[in-house]
């Protein structure tokens, strides 16, 4: 256990928009959100997975909507509490912690600003280790957590509790076409799991993992470290190219980002070429036309010089980059959750290919 | 209170047809579905809206969705109690009787089949004692009750309660939005009411009034009488014109049926013509370019042959019709419920005109 320090924000954000491999929305307003509340005097508690009760009571909690509206129009902040507020007065019981649905982008810092209203802990690990665009994609979903019930709340106070369903699909569903009444963004609380549940079935030390890696980018500046080694060797990932970006695709439909992007050797690599497909998140990698790396292993495009991560919305020409592959947590490489989180899933019939082969 | 019997069906469903004006979707699947349930033994009381204790727990339950949907995929008949059941459990009571929210079309009938499974009454009333498009125009909400909770349910076992928010209009796009990721149709309750709620909002007595009306159509083709006299008679409403169908301008879009419809006179009404707009029900109705007749008052278009109620969708050239105004409820007339069901609310810049002006 350990109590967030407005610094540790810093280094979550950065560390969480790494570990979102392009996706997983701008982790940079809830920063602020989050980082005003412990100014205010919130005191939120970091809690592992295994300091758990069995019996407690514990639910994801985050942002749903397009990333570029998240932006725009700013939200109230309350919305996610607002999700957990309805979910608690449907089940009649208080939620004990809150966790995160995925450690890559907004949504690893979304519980932190619900459980700094909510003066509950927020718990060291998420249902992705990484990002993924849609509910069903959870973890906690694919080893037999229910869905349901599934609270949702905006800004105008509109709040609603989706009780029972066919799937997490169809919740998935549901919950786009009420958001986009919305105005493109709610809080929504979901997997409503006991604290066994949890251990079951999240990635453990995500929320703490995110916050070494900010804070080693972070150190790397100072020191004038090799940013991009410092990730890496943080990660324990393969550095798989490094060169600079010739050329978008880029379309944004269907509330999702897809597209595929070049990438010219520099360096080492002079000569090589790289091509990623990616929809909101990095999907597949090719070198020259070979698969190196694919979903649900992390893709990670980093600034060459900075090591921030360049995230698929700003993807442009002339960017200088690194790329990162590192291997998932072995939750997302089972049979079960390939079929839900694999190559296939995303429409593309290849295997997962997992990382380490590379190393023969 | 009387027990509704298989053949009080067969006048209801003809009654609510006219007392649609045009829409409220078609009555005849419900019609089916009530009749069997009948036939099967259930047993459904019509109790009289001043016979509700004051403390009673009532709630409106329909289908929502485009009436087309509702014809070609058989609805399962279970999801306007599933949307009762999962209110239940959420307020943690059970409801003594259920009303319907419009007498026009197939949401008159909608009542009786849950009543049937939940074995309660259905309450002899409604909140438009017509049938209007949208949630918020119903009495209920004219006149102070919460849209909130409204529970929601389809065939697939997907249910949800919404249970709070800004407005009755804001639930509609929310419950819009989520029916057409349902495939287009799904059972609504709303207005969680007390008995005293009831007697104070509901258009009183409209069950009834659409049995008798039916009766005596049924019973006007037996005894050779002209139907469009006994409607109009029974109404207490006005023979506007009498005509020959000849023009029909129709557009579907945004879930509507929009348009106008021209209509040429025939016998005392030889010479001249009447236009009517309507947006799924009628709502304006011009003789020779003068208003005769203004929504919320009823303007009902019948086959002149047979006083059946010729509905938005049938509509087409040569039909012979008959055009009835009837006077709306009172309750529908307030400059509170004009604001919402007046001729402005459905964007036409004219005056509410009471049909007895004509009377002059």
């Amino acid at each position: 256990m350990w109590i967030l320090q407005p610094d540790d924000l810093d280094s979550i954000a950065i560390g969480a928009g790494i570990l979102g491999t392009g996706g997983g929305g701008n982790p940079y307003l809830g920063k602020l959100k989050a980082r005003r509340l412990l100014r205010e005097g919130h005191r939120v508690e970091v809690v592992g997975v295994e300091e758990l009760a069995d019996d407690a009571l514990v639910v994801t909690v985050g942002g749903v909507g397009a990333p570029t509206i998240g932006i725009e129009r700013i939200d109230s902040g309350r919305e996610t509490l607002d999700a957990v507020r309805v979910l608690e007065e449907h089940l009649g019981k208080r939620f004990d912690a809150l966790i995160p649905a995925e450690i890559g982008g907004g949504n690893s810092i979304e519980p932190i600003v619900a459980a700094a209203h909510a003066r509950i802990p927020v718990v060291d690990g998420d249902g992705m280790g990484r990002a993924f665009p849609e509910i069903p994609m959870l973890t906690y979903f694919i080893y037999g957590v229910s869905c349901y019930p599934c609270g949702l709340a905006d800004l105008r106070g509109n709040r609603a509790v989706f009780t029972d369903g066919s799937d997490p699909d169809f919740l998935e569903r549901l919950i786009r076409s009420a958001v986009v009444q919305m105005g493109g963004h709610a809080g929504v609380a979901v997997a409503v799991m006991s604290g066994a549940d949890v251990k079951r079935t999240a990635v453990r030390d995500t929320l703490s993992l995110a916050m070494r890696l900010g804070g080693d980018v972070r150190a790397a500046r100072t020191l004038k470290q090799d940013p991009i080694e410092v990730v890496r060797s943080t990660l324990q990932g393969r550095l798989l190219f490094t060169g600079k970006l010739v050329d978008v695709d880029r379309e944004t439909k269907d509330g999702w980002v897809s597209g595929l992007v070049r990438i010219a050797g520099l360096d080492r690599d002079s000569g090589r070429s790289m091509e990623i497909a990616f929809r909101n998140e990095n999907l597949i990698a090719w070198q020259d036309g070979e698969i190196v790396a694919t979903v649900p292993d992390l893709i990670c495009i980093l600034d060459l010089e900075s090591g921030e991560p360049v995230t698929t919305e700003i993807l442009r020409y002339g960017y200088r980059v690194a790329v990162l592959g590192v291997g998932c947590s072995p939750l997302l490489r089972t049979p079960e959750a390939l079929a839900v989180v694999g190559p296939k899933a995303f429409g593309y019939d290849v295997p997962f290919r997992p990382l380490e082969q590379d190393l023969e």
